[in-house]
């Protein structure tokens, strides 16, 4: 997976109508984040999350197969929130429920994709034509933020991080990409070992997080192998009661809905944890003469929630 | 008031800060209105509202004081909802409540300019400089949306409206500008009869709408000058179960918090009555090889509002 199957990526995206995503400023944010934060907007592509358009191959997208009139059926884990399932059957998908765990979902899809006939099976992340089209967050990013010093990007199976560490390895190698992880999946041990999976056993379940959208444990094998040895060492864990705050701060000062896994980063930017690495980084540059995290972009990639959901988590936050 | 004060308030504003705002599209607004709409989402301003950094000229806009550390009382009338009071005293602001009319807000005004020993007053609408700051909105459409063939906005004491048309009529002098009002106020009858006040004795009130943000009467005698003659025949009026209806679509389907007043041309492209217009305006395209509404913009002025107040709209719209 290259930067050149990033472009053809991109330039597939636009032929379908994806857009470039706008990119969100606030006073508040920057001053209790301590830097520059630039927040990329990807709830705000046309099917309300950065998974669909995303995609990097011309026959993908639930959306895209819509319009195409071409059938599919979404294999998601019988934990996904009503709203997400009613947009997915709104944009013409047939939705099948599982288990909540890696296997159950293989095992369904591949039932599945052979009843449709031998329908194509797309996995959600561990694909490199996924990869390719998620890393057209870089390209924007590369393209629109000239002076960025780092991105902090949320974490699931690996598909949009990884992207996006190959587009921007490739066109802005001094930024940072960091990962930001719902408290538990454990990201930074596995960079410091250098191993995917540390426990096989339970890399099957789901992380005990109210981000649905961002419950698998590691990440897979495509998205490591591209992009493991281009992350930041520093790994950011959050909790959900930052997510909920987060979640509060975003429709109070950036006024926009997101999901809790559209909060993570923000709820990363606000932590006491980037306060230390930003701090640590700042003196780290001035012996050394390096870039300080200054300007930082973060990715908020989701904003499908139903509005009962949105008023709890606001309500019972910190 | 020309297109050149315009530009100057345009470079005077880049110059604090100010940013041109984002343009947020939705498949379910076009598919809705029967059009492509593109949202001008001046909520994003940095201070969620286009009010302040619009001002024209390089001593206005309560924030731009507080940057410059110039002593700034804001008067506005006590039916101002909490959260945009807290908001004006967090950009260093003294708020000072008058009753709700025109002729308290002018005695209050003037009562507190002469205390704080000869301050200049700014008025919110009827000021050529305010004019100018905000028809950088129009010049902002006139680059980003070439094919525009219309833009509604939502109209008050009419400095954004006046503002934004003269700028358009200047640069593209095709598209339609068409009025957004809360029902009640009656200026399709004003521009009908050329007269800007037509109850002189009501015309000191407040309109009885949820959008608390543009209660004024009538247009002032600066915009009604300046810009009276640019406007579309066609006023689009909505009523509160439109507009919270409105607010509704705004969370779900664009992602976003709108205030009343920011939701008023959402309401107003989702009403039976734009359809009406639409199609009149398609028949008569056809007739004389005019233009149709086939692209429409909308702008979405404002964000302020607290969440409890936001919750109580939206589940008790429609």
């Amino acid at each position: 997976m290259t930067i050149s199957s990033v472009r053809v990526a991109a330039d597939r995206l636009r032929a379908v109508g994806a857009r470039p995503t706008p990119v969100l400023r606030s006073d508040w944010v920057d001053a209790t984040a301590g830097c520059a934060c630039y927040l990329k907007a990807e709830h705000l592509q046309r099917t309300g999350s950065f998974k669909q358009p995303r995609r990097g191959s011309r026959r993908r997208g639930r959306r895209a197969r819509r319009e195409r009139g071409v059938p599919c059926c979404v294999v998601v884990p019988r934990t996904t929130p009503g709203a997400k399932i009613d947009n997915m059957r709104r944009y013409g998908a047939r939705v099948v429920l599982c288990e909540p765990t890696q296997s159950a979902r293989s095992e369904t899809a591949a039932a599945e994709a052979a009843a449709m006939g031998g329908a194509a099976f797309v996995h959600p992340y561990d694909d490199a034509a996924v990869l390719a089209g998620q890393g057209t967050i870089g390209l924007e990013l590369a393209e629109e933020l000239p002076q960025l010093d780092a991105v902090l990007v949320p974490v699931s199976g690996g598909g949009m991080v990884g992207g996006i560490a190959v587009a921007l390895h490739a066109l802005r190698p001094g930024v940072r990409v960091i990962a930001v992880e719902p408290k538990g999946k454990g990201l930074g041990r596995c960079l410091a070992l250098s191993q995917r999976v540390l426990d096989p056993e339970a890399a099957n379940g789901a992380l005990d997080t109210i981000a649905d959208a961002i419950r698998t444990k590691c990440l897979g094998p495509t998205p490591w192998a591209a992009a493991s040895q281009l992350l930041d060492p520093a790994v950011l864990s959050v909790d959900d009661d930052q997510i909920r705050a987060a979640m509060r701060i975003a429709l109070l000062e950036l006024k926009q809905v997101v999901e809790p896994a559209g909060a993570l980063t923000l709820a990363a930017l606000l932590s006491p944890a980037f306060k230390q690495l930003r701090e640590a980084c700042a003196a780290h540059a001035r012996a050394q003469h390096e870039h300080q995290l200054r300007h930082v972009a973060a990715i908020v990639c989701g904003g499908n929630i139903d509005l009962e959901t949105l008023f709890l988590h606001v309500r019972t936050g910190p």
